[in-house]
């Protein structure tokens, strides 16, 4: 029997070319970017072609707009905290939708007991939020909208786009934790108006150790990690090189290879929701029929 | 020219054999720890015996002591934040040294920031605390003492086991940035007294990407990283398995080679030591005489 990996929205595997690229970063170019010696050159240059590429993937107008995190989580805790925080003399309401991550779900509960209001909308049959519901739950006090980009359970697209309209013009910012989306599927940033959005390595075939917080140009939001100057000073702590270099590879090929791999996992799933079919009756196929993920 | 890193306390290589533990973690063994199907068993098994090998190397009474983080940076900011956070009703002071870490001296700002009161201790030509003045500094609304281990800069080692007891006797949470010293001297946290303690495996040829914080049975701090259930619901995001393991390794075998380490590191600091000292006149030796990390 071969084994299928079809919860690929937990874990991926990482790219033997991704491996390899990252190899050298563990053994020779070990330095730390921020040293002032010259060990410390090549990992700095690494980091900043990483930079490029998941910039590219995710249509950012600046690589300077690119945050490394070390996952996905971290990206979701520092949108959040950062923004309530820096933003709390301005307003204390928070809007999220019913089926976040629970690292969205959980740091939410953390706002409230820091004196937060959270409204928690609710989606319709196919998992997907209303764009006008949004409209009618922003006050004065919104400082933020948070929602996620594709839901992983059920592979819903959320209507971020409309969405960041709305948030535009009322003056709040908008995160989507577009973890599930980011490398297997287009996602463009400035398409899409959002002003923070977090992304991880791993759900491309990258290593973990790795996720993106994209924070657009002058977005209100301050540091969670505090420490020492990297990342432009906005995230402490010393770049974990080898994985920001693997993540940058595994974007690039996710970018170059996006299209071919979207018919793959249609195909796959095709093939899977019709021999599920003619076996089990009356089976109730959840998420919605076009707007999702391919291969969920 | 043979290049020598004598910045060690900046970054070290990887040890190859570490290296070669992890690789089939990022290969075959890539599932999700908390995954309920097959693919987390191995990890899981994996990160267990990384947990029985870090608590062994800092002599902690359980593994589940130990809790894995992406970096020091994030355990510094957990154990002051968490803590400061979870005790802030019974009161808002907080010590630390005036030598400490950026990631704690810029977390002691964002504490100020949140209305937090915080002392500086000075330290001694030598770059030591006294612990009399930690003890006059404690006062009725002081929650945590943080003092170094042991200082990058000169290597000075701190007074951190007579602070230990005069924090428990005042029933004050200890915590210690220990990022410098795990792995490279004997660190006890059951003999020096202390409730917290951070540690980072890239500073004894571990790869970059895991650290820990070494929780105390009992000791009031709430998460820093809102998320799934990761790290017995006290640290979410999906578990960094490859770098945990390496941790793991590098923990055991800095562990078993430490007598040997410290008498080579401090041989070659002899010599060059004695060196500059015939060459130049005048040199300052910074740092105390004894009570220091050998190779600095």
């Amino acid at each position: 029997m071969r084994l299928v990996n079809m919860d690929c929205y937990g874990a991926t595997p990482v790219r033997e070319e991704v491996l390899q690229a990252m190899l050298p970063y563990f053994r020779e170019h070990f330095g730390n970017p921020s040293s002032i010696h010259s060990l410390g050159e090549e990992p700095l240059k690494a980091i900043t072609q990483s930079r490029e590429r998941v910039a590219a993937l995710i249509g950012a107008a600046k690589p300077e707009e690119i945050y490394f995190t070390s996952c996905g989580t971290e990206a979701n805790n520092w949108a959040l905290k950062g923004t309530a925080w820096k933003n709390q003399a301005r307003g204390r309401h928070v809007i999220i939708s019913s089926v976040e991550h629970f690292s969205v779900l959980y740091v939410t509960n953390t706002l409230e007991g820091w004196g937060f209001e959270v409204t928690r909308l609710p989606v319709d049959r196919h998992g997907r939020v209303d764009p006008d519901e949004v409209r009618r739950a922003i006050r004065k006090d919104t400082i933020l909208v948070s929602i996620m980009h594709s839901t992983p359970e059920v592979g819903t697209l959320q209507p971020i786009g409309e969405i960041g309209k709305i948030a535009r013009e009322a003056g709040v910012v908008l995160h989507t934790d577009a973890v599930g989306s980011v490398g297997n599927i287009p996602v463009d940033v400035q398409a899409l108006g959002v002003d923070l959005l977090s992304c991880a390595s791993d759900q491309f075939h990258g290593p973990r150790g790795a996720g993106a917080l994209y924070m657009k140009r002058g977005t209100p939001t301050q540091r969670f990690l505090d420490g020492g100057a990297q990342e432009d000073g906005r995230r402490g702590g010393t770049e974990n090189v080898a994985a920001i270099v693997g993540m940058g590879l595994a974007a690039e090929i996710a970018g170059r290879q996006m299209d071919v791999e979207m018919a793959h996992r249609r195909a796959m799933a095709d093939v899977l929701r019709e021999e599920l079919s003619q076996r089990i009756d009356h089976l109730h196929w959840n998420g919605h029929p076009s707007e999702r993920l391919p291969g969920i």
